[in-house]
């Protein structure tokens, strides 16, 4: 009988997160866990690692037993710190999530999620990054039951080399999921502005508003697979070179 | 006569640093500009935005004149801070540098500065991120210099949609530069490692510590033409698809 795999679980909403506990739940039942994820919540922290101050790590008990390692840094030091330091041997698959909120679109380079599944696939370990399209009232079943699924495919069909899954999940009851797409990463953007503010000592300060803005409509596009109720699954890579504008780039004459 | 173009200039190693005020007078002797910078260092922030805290914002003097304003934020917060509430009109370009330390291969995905470059690419403004190759007596001037060169060629001959340039010049005088040469993401990695600690109360914590893994070697990889003393410009893009393997995941049974 074969062992089962060893799967380290991350995400960027924090370690107290409903939706990395229900991600615990299903995938203890395929695989031994280990739990490394942010003492606080993380979100839109980019592909930030901590270098210039020290790593806290506690552990972190839930329901009176020890459930994971807490770590005052981003998701991508919780990979790191986990694969170097904390862990006694590598994961042979690392998960990111479940997020509250869709990482799709633009969002994708925000994402602290996503960045935790490509620390890991940087280190080596097959990846994906999970995420709930929805900020409130989720449904985390269907997702963690997929992730599940979705584990022995990676570790059994190796993706191209610097590729892992971006997945995104519907918030709506496992019946009415219509089945999974490949998709790409569409450019569905936020309406930024910022409101100014006057503190109590009558300082301006600024808070972050948006809304996004209205979807592509293209089938394959990661939004609208998630907004007709397909799981999203998109491959990603960190290589960012634009190849197509290379040779163009070449024929530039650039002053020196 | 051409009005002068109006250019942001920011950075992540802070709006104290000395790369970007020599951007900002080689920049000031072509265009009108504006300085957006973080008001400390944020190095390795990756594409961090401040979602959850308020942004303050205060007007930093060099030299006893206004030189900027300095954001307790990211570069992509600058950014955004910038073109949204700071700002009366908007850049027609933004350049965010001269970083300390090379951006190139893997360490692009954890840069502040090529951060900075993206968020103005997708708020609809040419951009470059420049970065000088040394931590180490930094030769500021050739890179300076060649920014105000790149300018106006960014200016007039426009990239493709969602494509900005990542531009690394070798630490050496301008004499010894061999050229500028187009290339791709290497894909150089840290071999990376924690250091563990114990401070005075006998806590554990980690310190980020890594030397860069052996330089690939073909010519056209950013790393490779740096060290070779030509000037890297790489066009990057924030599409993270990987497009090549998108048919192949299509032919895969994904159960659900």
């Amino acid at each position: 009988m074969n062992q089962k795999p060893f799967v380290l679980l991350t995400n960027d909403d924090g370690i107290f997160a409903e939706g990395l506990y229900q991600l615990y739940l299903a995938i203890r039942e395929v695989a031994e866990v280990a739990v490394v994820a942010p003492d606080s919540e993380k979100s839109a922290v980019g592909h930030a690692i901590t270098i210039a101050d020290p790593l806290r790590v506690s552990r972190f008990h839930r329901d009176g037993v020890f459930f994971g390692y807490a770590v005052n840094g981003t998701p991508a030091d919780c990979v790191k710190l986990a694969y170097y330091a904390l862990l006694d041997r590598k994961p042979d698959a690392v998960i990111s999530g479940i997020n509250l909120g869709s990482n799709t679109g633009i969002n994708v380079i925000y994402s602290g999620t996503v960045s935790a599944a490509t620390e890991a696939n940087i280190l080596g370990m097959p990846s994906f990054a999970i995420s709930l399209a929805t900020f409130t009232d989720p449904i985390f079943k269907p997702a963690a039951d997929f992730a599940a699924k979705l584990l022995p495919v990676i570790l059994e069909r190796p993706l191209p080399k610097r590729t892992f899954l971006n997945v995104n999940v519907p918030n709506v009851p496992q019946e009415q999921i219509r089945g999974v797409r490949i998709t790409r990463q569409g450019m569905a953007m936020f309406d930024d502005d910022y409101e100014a503010r006057r503190d109590p000592r009558n300082r301006v300060y600024y808070w972050l508003t948006g809304s996004k803005m209205e979807l592509e409509t293209d089938p394959d596009v990661d939004d609208v697979a998630v907004a007709q109720n397909y799981i999203s699954i998109t491959p990603l890579h960190y290589d960012l070179t634009n190849y197509q504008c290379l040779d163009d780039l070449r024929r530039w004459d650039i002053p020196m």
